[in-house]
């Protein structure tokens, strides 16, 4: 499969006008072949008026047809090969096995967003029969089901160049809710963007699919981002990313004329709640497990322990020993690109030079430009609580544990963290009383949380929820990983005295979707 | 029952420090005893610090208690009597029949969220069960509930002084998702406010809810309303009004340091679409149809049709005809506010001076200084759309006929509108082919549509949407009338390997709540 330098709109691809991009080698920095057009405004309007143009017919197919256009997508994904994986390598730095795994991933939330759109809850059916004879007043026939929201458009994350970039989870989602999209690919990794887009491309001419479902646009700075989320025909974003170029896209959607939602997952440092019981019964398996997430893929994960909080005591020393051993002998390891090489050690350094923070550990420094490696920091609490800059997030290797004196202390640093993707308690049997009263903060400030594992890793799956309260996200309600992810891109729509030829199959009276229907009160598929 | 002036606060009420308000008599504008003194940011900081305090305690309680209080909310506000009636009478010049159809309407919404939290739906309970096999990785135990957003702060309509007020749909689905309420009273029925507040106070005291579950504060100007949306214990903002005093909280929310979703429902102007077959047949009783929905509550509903939209035909002139004949007999009456008949008898001037517009039929002049009568008004649809300000709604009896030249035009005018609550189709069995064709943008322009029905009228059920694409709500996903307007306040949360010990009731293996639960993909209420 070569790659051209071109984007993709609708059914054509045509190379943008705009100067050259390159994908830099995340190992080397060194530029990688071919140069790639930057997209211009025009290229947004074309895109987003083929995707409105689309929106009516593509909504409107069966299930069916919009499951198989998605398991096609997958097909057309692996069919790239090895290909695809040596780009994807080179452009992020990421291991050979990471990036297979990654691409199963991928292929996989694809074909269970197809098993969604075909099982059928996302029409969300309601039926409130007529009531004629009610009295003061006949009750009129009421039905309910959710449509997609309209064209959307996505900004893939840098750190998962395939399950959270051009046919990751807010592609996914936003094509089974039956919304077209269009993807500005991350300029971290154009080649492997191109690849996935024409996959993307093949699959949709290949099952017939109105053109304009979707597109692929590349560009410098923030000019195409800017001009798609202005756009009139867009009407949901979905953004991987840092807080502040998340908060530019919320607030651009919200000064639009007409405001639209910006699904933004941007910031987290996913605690680690260190529960004395916990720590005295296996202190050392904790301090290597941390180590072992802490480093996993460099450390560039949403889910990344970059905070880890206990109660001062031996066994937390021994935690403390244990992870600083472990981290000891891992290798550096290379970053997604020079910037975020840069922008970590700069973190690491500011961490180094707050007084009141010492280091705890780390890890085995490497020799190529861009190669990181693990920093483990620790301070008392009442220092943490007394400096907010010290819960900004570092994404890379970084993490920080804060020390109380109490439960007491513990329970407050809880309660003052911003909003998180995940909080996690490590504990035992002796703890279950410590981690209830724990629990209702937890529960508020997080959108997941674990006992006893580490918050690296996110299931695909229908209890996920990939989100939480600001800053993690823009939209607390939502998660962008799992099933529920769709239902951001739906919103309801009520029918009164519909007569049964105008009805969607989805209302019908005989259910020929044969769906799970809650009808006049009563959850039924029939 | 007597009314003291005094806010509440928690289980106390006091006197507001903040000079002294009044409500007026709508039917003649003069001063209503006693005075209510006006609220400061310290009683905002008050009532927030005790529904903060409240909330992990009241979120927690067994769906039981939540029901009951509830319902006893509902007996409360039963138990005020005649003298709630006769308040909100003099308050809003609503007349006697539609008040006391309005409290049995606020009482069952009351009764329903009861029912609605019973039923146990809300909990939204989700379990993927380990697979601890599964190759590559084992997957961990995962489960998924819906918890409440926290404190939220509701702002009442004018407009629906029981059913949209302090104890109104924003108020009964906040409660029943687990959220602490604190209301901003509307100033233009104070008397009603304390009176239903008082019934909601005795409501939570009697059942023993967390003191902090309800509290409603009183002031002129923004000051209360801003510092309300500011407080960080606030999560979530309910408010029905003015499109200006709507975005005007959204812009607040925003600028938080943690922003919050506001549900505004704010503007819709409920677009009336005449078939060629409808009219053919009868054009007359759409006529009088009209008129009748036109004027119910002097034309002061979100969903007063202030649009209707023909194709130009000899039975489009008989239904204006008809429509103007109706309204020639239909004498003024009182508007809520004097304020709100300023604006309607300016925007009324406002129609009659542009010269486009023809005025095509009105009601009777009324005597009182309050009173409206309707305004029936026509133009080209090729005028329509060159001049937006057409659009803006007249919040009263006010309706603008838009004459088209054909099908393409009509369909033209119904992409071109903004976000609407309604839209109607008056349509024959040969109308459905055009009706098809126009469906697809009624669609994307409304939350609800009507078939041979006027707007007016809002059913309590499962399948309504009260809500709609911007302006008509700040978040189209939403309703804020019928049991799906629970979601607003509600958000889940993901458990993962959390010891049965540790689980909440609606997640435990054994089921003890007997909800239904989709359990490794499979809807059951096992």
């Amino acid at each position: 499969m070569s790659i051209t330098g071109e984007m993709i709109i609708g059914r054509r691809v045509l190379r943008g006008a705009a100067g050259e991009l390159y994908s830099l080698e995340a190992a080397t920095g060194k530029k990688l072949e071919p140069s790639f057009g930057g997209g211009q405004v025009e290229d947004v309007d074309q895109a987003c008026a083929l995707a409105e143009s689309a929106f009516d017919a593509y909504r409107a197919l069966p299930d069916e047809r919009r499951a198989a256009f998605l398991e096609k997508i997958a097909e057309e994904i692996l069919a790239l090969g090895d290909d695809l994986i040596v780009r994807a390598m080179q452009e992020s730095g990421l291991p050979r096995p990471r990036l297979e795994g990654e691409r199963g991933r991928t292929v996989n939330q694809l074909r269970n967003f197809a098993a969604l759109v075909r099982a059928g809850r996302w029409h969300g059916a309601v039926i409130d029969s007529a009531l004629p004879d009610r009295k003061p007043a006949p009750r009129p026939d009421l039905r309910q089901r959710r449509i997609a929201l309209g064209p959307v458009a996505v900004f893939g994350a840098s750190n998962f160049p395939l399950a959270f970039s051009v046919a990751g989870g807010d592609t996914a989602s936003a094509l089974a809710a039956g919304c077209p999209v269009i993807v500005k690919g991350h300029s971290a990794h154009l080649g492997t963007c191109e690849l996935v887009g024409r996959a993307v491309q093949r699959a949709a001419i290949a099952c017939d699919m109105p053109e304009g479902v979707f597109s692929l646009l590349f560009g410098a700075g923030s000019i195409i981002g800017q001009a798609l989320v202005e756009n009139p025909a867009v009407q949901a974003v979905g953004f991987t990313g840092s807080r502040r170029a998340g908060l530019e896209l919320v607030r651009i959607a919200q000064s639009r004329r007409r405001p639209i939602p910006v699904y933004a997952e941007m910031s987290s440092i996913n605690p680690v709640f260190l529960l004395p019981g916990a720590l005295a019964a296996r202190a050392e398996t904790i301090g290597r497990g941390f180590a072992d997430s802490l480093t996993l893929g460099t450390g560039q994960f949403c889910t990344n322990p970059g905070l880890v909080i206990g109660i001062e005591s031996e066994s937390l020393e021994t935690f403390v020993q244990a992870a600083a051993a472990a981290l000891a002998v891992k290798p550096a390891t290379t970053m997604l690109t020079p910037g975020i090489h840069a922008a970590y050690t700069k973190g690491v350094s500011r961490l180094e030079a707050v007084k009141c923070v010492q280091l705890a550990g780390k890890g085995v420094p490497g020799q190529g430009s861009n190669d990181a490696h693990a920093a483990f920091f620790r301070c008392a609490a009442s220092d943490f609580l007394a400096d907010p800059t010290l819960e900004e997030e570092n994404f890379g290797p970084s993490s920080l544990l804060v020390v109380c004196r109490n439960l007491a202390e513990m329970r407050l640093v809880a309660a003052r963290l911003e909003g998180q993707l995940t909080a996690t308690l490590q504990m035992d049997d002796a703890d279950v009383p410590m981690a209830s009263q724990l629990l209702p903060a937890l529960e508020r400030l997080a959108g997941r949380i674990l006992v006893n594992d580490f918050p690296t890793g996110v299931e695909v799956c229908n209890a996920m929820v990939h989100g939480g309260p600001f800053p993690a996200t823009s939209d607390s309600r939502t998660t962008s990983v799992g099933s529920a992810a769709i239902e951001r891109f739906l919103r309801p729509v009520c029918y009164q005295n519909l007569s049964a030829s105008l009805l969607p199959e989805s209302l019908k009276d005989d259910n020929p979707l044969g769906l799970w229907r809650l009808r006049d009160g009563v959850l039924a598929r029939e």
